[in-house]
């Protein structure tokens, strides 16, 4: 890395530090708790100046001072935990701003949950209603510490953990605890008390049943049919034969610090403890397409009615954070072929740097076909393969796992794919009892609650420039028998566009074919006489079933709708506000809209920087299939040039040809058949 | 292939020529042309007896006759073409039925287009109008003739092709000649007259403007825009370095004749002329999922309302085979990696087999990630790797590309997917019109008219045996203030089913969740509680925007809904009718419903010998990007276990390590900048 970071470059190791020594002074006495040192990216006019000057290649590049955003958690003199927030400039050593976030908690601190997990295995109430059990002597308990969904039930101005029992059958420390719910659940103090100590329910009301308990060791399941580790498997299948992916040249991306630059596309690699992989300043050939992507927000609710259940409802960005459980992938497992693999950096409690290993990475996929067409007259073909570059991140919020991927291609199209795997979060049900119509029942004793997966895309778009507008286009029949409209044998179609004049929340609707354009309006394309634009490909996927009063969708707020539309502001990133954990709601999306609907000028987004923000997901009643661990379920969100370009942007894409490709006519018995290879070598 | 054929292998060249040996002599001296001599699929119920022997490992097999199915169009005494049905006993050499299928039509006989457009170009009037056009010396004039969509202005009951003018500037024989419509059409009789030559309409309505032509020869564009030929265009971009598919130890699959056996699945592979490749006897693991899927049948209708582009409304497999025009697939260029390609088998006018090298290939692909877990409290990962099994095959039919392609997975999903290639149907537009509401405007003077692509997918299923359900699920959220349910804090949702009992046309609704389940309801999953089953991953699609009283409606009638549900019936096999040439409506899988509405045994589908068929497709509205070569436009369907087996089916799959996969770290600069490699193998 040269040694002048570039304005987007997350914070170095060296600059955490410097934050941190800027800020540890003023918390001398209170055991400061340091959150989160991370890069506060330029403000916005400030940093347009700055790539376009990058762009144009200026000699003389505007000066933007390095910023960290520091959160810090500090014992006021009261005993509590204050959050503070602080803007510290890096360049002159000083706090800018600081702010105390009065009843705002910050993101789960793992070490505390480890706290909250041990506090509750050694609480003597706990330790009694786990004696109840009767367990076997060599099973190991397990306590699994969630963050608390507000259900309005207790106070939130501190902060209460739940914990959930599972029981570790196997010594095995791989073994799936998650297949046997206990029906045992404590609630923890922000000081590591146990308040409360009780059982789950039993029946399909929240009602418990003292004498027929959920949790039976003598009729529990063998591990055989819940267990996912290879160590406590029978030996794999061994059809599979090796598949290898070859790439002779080398890669086709150049990669330099954090910019990437592959097949006309350019980019800058962003990465933080919340959102993950951000991606900045997104250019085709030149062109500004997208001046931020990222992933905004996650909110995983359960739909299982009894108390208390309700309280599971996760925000795995604002409460978990995607960047900091980020895995550290590993070569050979995660991707085929080249890897570029981008590491991150956090800060330990104390504030010094913390490496984040191979948290993303990026590498080359064939994709098939990227067209193809047969001149049925002289029989001849010309086909080309279509090649994306994948930029990959995969989490892991307890037993979950998503991998985000944004998939760039050849024909100018960016696709953002998501693939939720990992274990189902289970409960208990006792044997015997009917199927509840609220989940699936997956092993004897286990229900996995049905839930939801929403998620939110930002897409802060630059097409052309930055100021956009957001079009709906939908396909209608025209009427048959209107003498104004020339349709006579009904088989006429048109389009139809409504622009979108003041922020707010949009539905899909398939049956008009409804597509949400984001174009500039200053910028017609000389051919189809339309403004430049790229479409949204959404993900087709129902919105929030809680109820519009329950607190998850106050607290949510974003999942009411599909497209949600506002004008960009600075620290406008998350759809649930930034202060997710143990939140009342009200700080989302909607109520930032509703705030400003009265005033025209700050609710208009035509011709303005806009922000589209794409919420999809999927309710996830689980599968049998599903168990021990999922096969990915898999949702896609593109993004399309649409009159952008004059013409198909892959078009000078080489064709594809044997002589490079080399692949290999199967033309016979496969080896382990014969103990030979009869597989002929082009 | 072994000297006796499987019940369910296509026609062998001997066979065929045995068919046309049998049926030739029953019209000596009527110029017989063969039309299709194909495999007459046993019926269902010997054939299941069939399969179910032959999956015990009977000694004893059911014998079962060949049959072949021949269309032969002969001439009357008339002189008129009368179309032929026959069912020809191959083991006898005798011909079983045979019907003369009065008013029907023949699919496209291509030596026939040739004749029309020849015809075309040697009429005097199409001349005529050609040199008012006054063109270049060197210009070519391309006729392409089109099957005509009735549009109630003519008798249908004598074939009538429409003719569309093209120039192709350059003398390069691959030039694009839709990049210059003609304003000229003409149509020809079946007798090769040449009834009608006018000019198509120059404004928004059909009007014609005598001085303002669409077409103006000194207002051309230059071919560079609208070139996709590589002879025709600059060199390509040469950033795209190599990647290659290496599988040192063979493939995983087997494929004995027509079957194939790859990681637990088995299944038989069927070719025909109209549906292309069709899948037989799907299992996985020995369990019975599908007895047949294929492609039924896919429309192509025109959304621009002028005369006489009604006319324009394509059923690409009823009118034109995805069989017979499957492409000849080329050894690294359709795809990567080890590759078994199937040949299928036709035949010609005078009825000896015509072979169809290539047209349906079968190869691995990687799939990224199949599940993966981290025990946050070990920090041990376990991922795997999904491999797929492609079968695809791609065809031609005139200006489109369409690939369709069969995706095998390990976790026992099959996706079906669909990608729309090629070039787009243009039609002339004059400069400096309007862009019109219903077409964009592609390149100066080529306007590419809107249009739909509507497939339809038949899933015939033997989930565990042939009484199948279909079962409509949907989530709802639990009402929040009703006193008969519990659900005090709002959150709770829960499915509701209702199993379809009626023949019948259903839609998609996305703000329900609504999915289709197919089940079997005599065989209950003992843990879930429920009927093992598979469900349809739908792809999200608007259905047809023609009027319902259109001609496109009334003959296609599949597209007026998502999913239909039919008792399976012998035949019963294209939801727009087996002759749609011409067709006049009501001959499609509406109309059989209604017909069968009233007789309750009839129409029963609950726990009977069902068929799914399932219309999606895109409302194409075209982009200059689709242009002059239109980049793949992907659409895929799913059927997935939904508590068929008792866990993740995939997880035997072994875990990826880098020992197998072996990756490369990419470690520094690409080679090309440098002149040596700084990549590390690992």
């Amino acid at each position: 890395m040269s040694s002048t970071p570039h304005p987007l470059d997350p914070l170095t190791p060296e600059e955490i530090t410097k934050a941190a020594n800027v800020v540890r002074p003023l918390f001398e006495n209170q055991k400061p708790n340091f959150r989160v040192i991370t890069l506060r990216e330029p403000p916005k006019d400030e940093l347009v100046k700055y790539l376009e000057a990058e762009y144009r290649g200026d000699h003389a590049m505007p000066n933007l001072s390095r910023r960290a955003r520091v959160e810090v958690l500090v014992k006021s003199t009261k005993g509590k935990n204050d959050l503070m927030e602080l803007s510290v400039d890096l360049d002159k050593s000083v706090v800018v701003t600081q702010q105390h976030l009065e009843g705002k908690h910050s993101y789960i601190d793992s070490a505390y949950m480890k706290e909250v997990e041990e506090a509750c295995l050694a609480s003597p109430s706990v330790q009694a209603e786990i004696k109840t059990l009767d367990l076997a002597e060599d099973a190991t308990v397990i306590v699994e510490p969630w963050a608390y969904a507000t259900d309005g039930s207790n106070d939130m101005s501190r902060r209460i953990s739940m914990c959930w029992f599972y029981l570790r059958l196997l010594s095995h420390p791989d073994a799936n605890y998650y297949a046997y719910p206990l029906d045992i659940c404590a609630e923890v103090s922000e000081d590591l008390e146990v308040t409360k100590v009780y059982r789950l329910p039993s029946s399909l009301s929240e009602q418990i049943h003292k004498d027929a308990r959920t949790f039976d060791r003598q009729k529990m399941h063998a591990t055989e049919a819940s267990e996912y580790h290879p160590d406590l498997r029978p030996s794999p299948r061994t059809s599979t034969k090796s598949y290898q992916v070859v790439q002779p040249e080398g890669p086709s991306f150049h990669i330099s610090g954090q910019k990437v630059n592959w097949e006309k596309w350019t980019f800058r690699v962003g990465f933080n403890y919340r959102e993950g992989l951000t991606l900045h300043d997104i250019r085709y050939d030149g062109r500004s397409l997208f001046y931020r992507l990222s992933l905004a927000e996650m909110f995983v609710p359960y739909g299982d009615p009894r108390a208390p259940y309700p309280r599971k409802g996760a925000f795995d960005l604002g409460n978990d954070g995607a960047g900091i459980n980020a895995n550290n992938l590993q070569l050979g497992c995660d991707c085929l072929g080249m890897i570029k693999y981008f590491e991150g950096w956090h800060n330990t409690a104390s504030g010094l740097p913390l490496k984040l290993p191979n948290v993303v990475c990026l590498h080359e996929q064939d994709d098939g076909i990227l067209w193809k067409h047969t001149n049925f007259r002289t029989g001849h073909a010309v086909v080309t393969r279509s090649r994306i570059l994948v930029l990959q991140t995969i989490i892991t919020v307890s037993n979950y796992e998503y991998i985000f991927a944004f998939h760039f291609g050849q024909d100018a199209s960016i696709n953002y794919e998501v693939r939720a795997t990992g274990i189902l979060s289970t409960v208990p049900i006792a044997l015997g009892e009917p199927k509840p119509p609220f989940g699936t029942i997956v092993a004897p004793g286990v229900l996995a609650p049905y839930h939801q997966h929403l998620f939110c895309l930002r897409i802060d778009p630059a097409i052309d420039g930055h100021k956009n507008s957001v079009v709906v286009e939908e396909s209608h029949a025209m009427p048959m028998n209107d003498p104004d409209v020339h349709n006579p044998f009904g088989v006429g179609y048109e389009t139809r566009t409504t622009y979108i004049e003041r922020e707010g929340g949009f539905d899909l609707d398939l049956t008009k074919n409804r597509v949400f354009k984001i174009v500039n309006e200053k910028n017609v394309n000389g051919v189809t006489q339309t403004p430049v634009g790229f479409k949204l490909l959404p993900s087709y996927s129902q919105m929030l079933l809680a109820h519009p009063s329950s607190f998850h969708a106050r607290r949510s707020e974003y999942g009411k709708h599909a497209v949600w539309v506002t004008k960009y502001r600075e620290d406008e990133m998350f759809p649930s506000g930034r202060y997710t954990m143990q939140s009342m709601g009200g700080e989302g999306i909607a109520s930032a809209i509703d705030k400003r609907a009265e005033d025209a000028k700050e609710s208009n987004v035509r011709n303005e920087d806009v922000v589209v923000w794409h919420t999809f997901g999927s309710t996830h009643n689980p599968r049998i299939e599903d168990w021990p661990v999922m096969p990915c379920e898999k949702m896609v969100v593109g993004l399309k040039p649409l009159n952008f370009f004059d013409r198909n942007p892959g078009l000078d894409v080489a064709p594809s040809t044997q002589e490079v490709n080399k692949s290999v006519l199967y033309n016979g018995i496969a080896s382990d058949d014969q103990g030979c290879c009869h597989v002929l070598r082009q």
